[in-house]
This record gives C-alpha cells, structure tokens and sequence, in this order.
C-alpha cells in the first residue's frame, strides 16, 4: 500500500530526489528509469493516481531531459495537484491514442533502462514492442537501494509511525482475548492504528494457537482460548511512512517449552539488532539472529528470511537474507523479525523497526520484548 | 481491486475454467499462460494472496501438464485454503531460493506465453531472463476475452452486486446534499454499498459543481451549494462481483442548459444501451453514444471512452472504445457511460451496467436516467 505523505514534502523535494534518482540512474549505466504508480512514484513526486488500471501512468527520467510524468487525460486533473507536480512536465494521453508511442518518443532507442518493480507486464511489453532495441531491469535489480536511505525529515515520520504502533501495542494489550475470535482482536487493532494516525493499515495478524505456526495467517473465525500463544503483527501507513510490529503474547501462564521458545526468538531478535551497523552486509543482520535459533536447535522452523526494508511501503528493500552482500547505511530502515513456527502447535515471532545509526542500530519500537501475559 | 468469491464457485468450476483458459491459449499459439495475483487468478483458482508483495505467486497453465500454482512457503497455508486448490498442484518455494528458475523449469523454454496484465515487471523480466528464448503477450492481447462472457451463476452475481448499487442511489437521493462536503457524501455512499453487500468499494466519486467537469475527481472538501450539479459514480465488488454505475442529481432547480446538457447525454446513453446486440463491434456502443453528443455540439467535451468491461474486477475488457472491432458476445458485461464536461463549470454522467444477451442488451442498472432533484 501506498499513501499521501500527507504535506510533510514540497515540491523542491521532490525536485531533488528526481534529481538524485537521475544521477543514480546515469552512474548505474542506465538510459533513464520508468516509473510506475506506487511506492517508487509517491516518492519521487507525491502522487497516487485516483486507481490503478489498464491506463498508463509512468515517470519518464531521462538522461538530458526534464522528468516526464505520463498520465491519462482523465487524471491530468489529480496529478496537477500532486505535491511534486510543478517540478515536472506531464504529457496527457486520450483514451484511443497509444501511450506508448508518446512515451517511446522520450526514450533512447537502444537504451537500458530501470523500470519499477510492480510496473504492470501490460506496460513493459507494450514499451519492449515499441522500442525493440531497448532494454530493461527491474528497479530492485538495477537500484535496490534508491530509496532505502532515509532523510531526517523521513526519519521522523518513520519514529512517529512506529510510535503509533506501539502505542497500539500497549492498548490491545489490555484487550479481552480468551473467548474473543482473532477477528475481533484484529478488528480492534484496525482501529487502534487508524486512532492512532494511520490512514492506512496494512495488515492486523491475529494468529492464535496452531494458527500462529502460519507466518502469514490474518486473522480468521478461531475462538482465542485460555493457554494460547498469540502472534500479533500489524503496521500501515501514517502520514506516508510505514509501520510495522510483531509481538507474541500468551493468554494465562505459558508453559515451559512456550516460554523457552520464546526466549530463543527474543535473543535472536536481540542478536540481529546488535548486528546492525554501518557497513555491515544485510546479510549478517539474518546470520545473527539465524545462529541463535538453529543453536537451540529449531532451525529447520524459522522459515523466512529476518527482514525487509520499510519507507513509504511495508515492503522493500533492503532485505536481510542470506546473500544479500550489500552494506547497511545510515537512514536504511527495515524489520528485525526472526521466527519460530511449530506446525500444528504454535508460533512465536518479535519484530522491530531499526533504523541503521552513524555506529550502530537504533529501535523505532520500543514495547516489552518479554513476554506478555494477556487475559 | 478484487475480492474472493464468497462460496459461490467449486473446485469443479474453477478446474473447469481453468481447463477451457489452458484450450483458448493453445488456440491462441500459446505455449501457455502465467497468471499473476489479481483477478485472472481469483477467476481461475479462487485464490487472492494475503498480499501482494514482490515475492512470486504465478499460475502457470501449460500445455499437456496440470495446472500449477508457484507460491511462497509463507503463503502455502492460504494457497491450500483456496476453493480451486483442489484442481491444481501447489509448488512452494522458500526465501532465498530462486522461484523463477522453478518456475522456467515448468516452461516451453522457446514458447510464446500469456501473462496477466497486472504481473510485476519484476517478475516478468526476471522469467525473461531465466528463459531468453520465450516471449511473452499480456492477457489483454493474447486472450482479451477471457473473462469477458459470464456464464449464468456470474451473471446472477453481477445482478445482485447492480441491484445493491442501484438500492445505494435510491438511498442516496435522499440523504442532505446542499452544505455537505463532498467527503461527506461520499462515506454515506460506501456505508450504503458495505450495507448493500458490498465487501470491497472501489470508487465513490462525488465532483460538485466544477469538479464535475474532471471525470476522475473522486471527492474532496467541497461543500455543495444549491445550484449544483453532482456527478455520483460508485461501485465495487460484491461476493466477488463488480457494480459500477452513475448518476447525475442536481441540488434544486436546474438551469435551461444544464437541463439540456443532462439531455443529451442520456440520450446518447440509451443511444449506446441500444447498439448493444450479438455480433455487433465495440466500437458500435462508442460510436452510437458519441455520435448523439457530437450532434449536439458537444464532443469535444466528450473525452473517454464509452465503456469497460467489469466482473470480478471493477475494469476489464471488453472496452467501448473506437478501433475495437472485436464482437460483442452474449453473457458479456460492460459500462456504457457517456458524459460531457464543460471545465469550470459542471459535469454530467450516466452510466449503467449492460450485459450482452441473446438479442440486444439487458440494464443491470435500472434507476431512473431522469435528472433527479436531491435538497
């Protein structure tokens, strides 16, 4: 999902970061970068077209020239208001008339190009059939990391965020939950975000019980019952910037073993915390918090990678995964999150938002770590 | 957007569909198809992602095997939930693990494939390069109809989702429109849809007065006046199909022209609704409607195409558009939705949803194409 980021930027912000993202593009040996509505477009200039469709709307940043946002003409009027869109030419298109055509006319025919990840196959194929001598990468491949690195004013929003979903966390905590089903409790979360400043949530996970061994399990029709583990995953957007938490609570005392599981996950989170730092590969953030869990011996269930990068949506890069060589940067943003997933018993996940630090990692979730009794 | 379809649908509807997609491809010269999450794979499988991220989900339909759905580990659970899980093989990958050579492998390595408009380019360059051989065509130009005529359970779904849309106007005309916000108006539209049955709103355009005139303002902070034209256009997915329709109200008295302007086009709507017959083009329907408002005087403010499909997504085609030839076919459904927008001043839409039958065409939308006068 993607938001408004609300008036936080102006118009000579996004003037500068297409100016950046230009200059990243020519040094990466790329022709240009095509922009798709989404995370990459809301960044570079503000706007979210009125839906997604069929029609193209794309950013042109070409080499030696002034960005180019294509738009239907149906929308000319949406993206003249964007916050970013005195700092760049739109070029409107009529229903019939072939886009595609108009935009190949911006584009270096044998160029290589960036386009974005969640451009439409529709588009690119259409662009690739254009202009035969020209060539493509998805803006992961070509540049991951264009908009990992946080600026100060993004930092805050990011803290604020990040404060509103704890500050949820401290509410639901004291919600019922035994007798209640997981889509009540995930209701309730909902709205604590929405109260909380998030015009967007993204996800409410309510996982209860054998539930919890699904890392992606919403929330469903199970009733919570006493002597359940819970996870609680949850995050949006506040003011354009995401959140995005995990806590494991038990309803009543745990038993041993849920509490030594819950030990396991606890230091490895810690363990992949204290492995952020500037320069550092992403990678190592995982190994960290992997060693602690495969030591103990549950390995072969922590079945995901350790983290994904955070921004203006709730996933991207960059990724903590193994392989990911890339070093972590200060103002980079992304989940801490390792795992433990019983099949057919239970599950236990503890998921921060750090932000890399000048010597070091600092948490934008700051909740309890132990865990918590609910009733 | 796109929802699930409720438990209308079996795995022996979705093997079917399935079965006659994988036929239309191979008469088509495909060596198969690729179906990325959206509404291509909630018509195929009955299954919507949790969410859709950058880690791969893709049905692969390929000559002379089974169907298979590539899926994340993570997301396995919800895949195995789908209603067509049944009728298809489930292959999952884990993180840090390459979907795309698992998916290649399933591939004609120098096939033509149909790939859902809506895939990631991230996905799809990632295949291209995994197989350089291959090539590839969106949905919309390999098989454009490949949802495009409902069969009678869809059609009863369609319906039911205009008959609720409809019970949403006649709600709706009732309620104070003069010294509300527009935003106002529009949160009582999506409280009447969600009331009506809808699960998802799509769209609840409320453009007063002068937003009128921008076809794609959805609403804002206007307060209406009396003396205001209002376009309402809303809609969404109920049990997983699509309602779409518009009208145009007027707070108190019309002048002499806006009385006129709302002539004509309904005039040319039902020019429209009536060049709907079997075997006719698409771009009959544009051309009957545009033609009354050309005749008029006022085609150049006539500045979008006639009409787009809908089923289990709210755009979709067959489109009403000029240049396309392709023939209407019984079951088929579509908006025909002229309007003329005078910039600065106001704007006026109609629009029902029609569906192709035997002999001509049948209104989904049957409320009064008179001016209304709301207070």
């Amino acid at each position: 999902m993607t938001g408004s980021t609300a008036a936080t930027f102006t118009a000579d912000d996004y003037r500068a970061r297409m100016g950046r993202a230009a200059r990243a593009a020519a040094e990466a040996g790329l022709a240009g970068l095509l922009v798709a509505p989404g995370p990459d477009l809301v960044w570079l200039t503000g706007y979210t077209p009125p839906a997604v469709t069929e029609r193209l709307t794309l950013l042109v940043l070409a080499a030696g020239q002034d960005p180019v946002l294509v738009v239907p003409a149906l929308e000319a009027p949406d993206a003249h208001r964007a916050a970013g869109a005195s700092a760049l030419t739109l070029r409107d298109w009529t229903d019939g008339k072939d886009p595609y055509a108009a935009t190949a006319a911006l584009l270096d025919a044998s160029g290589r190009f960036g386009i974005s990840d969640n451009a439409w196959a529709l588009h690119l194929l259409a662009l690739q059939q254009a202009l035969p001598g020209s060539s493509y990468a998805s803006l992961t491949e070509a540049l991951p990391m264009l908009r990992a690195v946080k600026d100060a004013a993004e930092l805050d929003l990011m803290a604020a965020a990040g404060a509103a979903a704890d500050a949820t966390f401290e509410e639901i905590r004291n919600v019922p939950f035994a007798g209640r089903r997981e889509s009540e409790v995930a209701a309730d979360l909902d709205r604590l975000l929405r109260g909380h400043g998030h015009e967007h949530v993204d996800f409410t996970i309510v996982a209860s019980g054998p539930n919890g061994a699904d890392p992606h399990h919403e929330a469903g029709e199970r009733v919570i019952a006493r002597g359940d583990m819970i996870v609680l995953d949850f995050g949006g957007l506040r003011d354009g910037y995401g959140s995005d938490t995990s806590r494991t609570v038990h309803v009543g005392e745990p038993t041993d073993e849920e509490r030594r599981v819950h030990d396991v996950v606890r230091e490895a989170q810690e363990a992949g915390f204290r492995a952020v730092r500037p320069g550092a590969p992403c990678q190592d953030v995982d190994r960290a918090a992997r060693r602690v869990i495969a030591d103990a011996g549950y390995g072969e269930y922590f079945i995901h990678r350790t983290g994904h990068g955070i921004g203006v949506t709730t996933h991207e890069p960059p990724y903590m995964i193994e392989g990911e060589e890339r070093p972590l940067v200060p103002g980079m943003c992304f989940s801490v999150e390792p795992g433990i997933y019983l099949p057919g018993r239970f599950g236990v996940r503890i998921e921060d938002i750090v932000t890399v630090t000048e010597d070091g990692g600092r948490r934008l979730n700051t909740t309890t770590r132990e865990l918590v009794i609910v009733e």
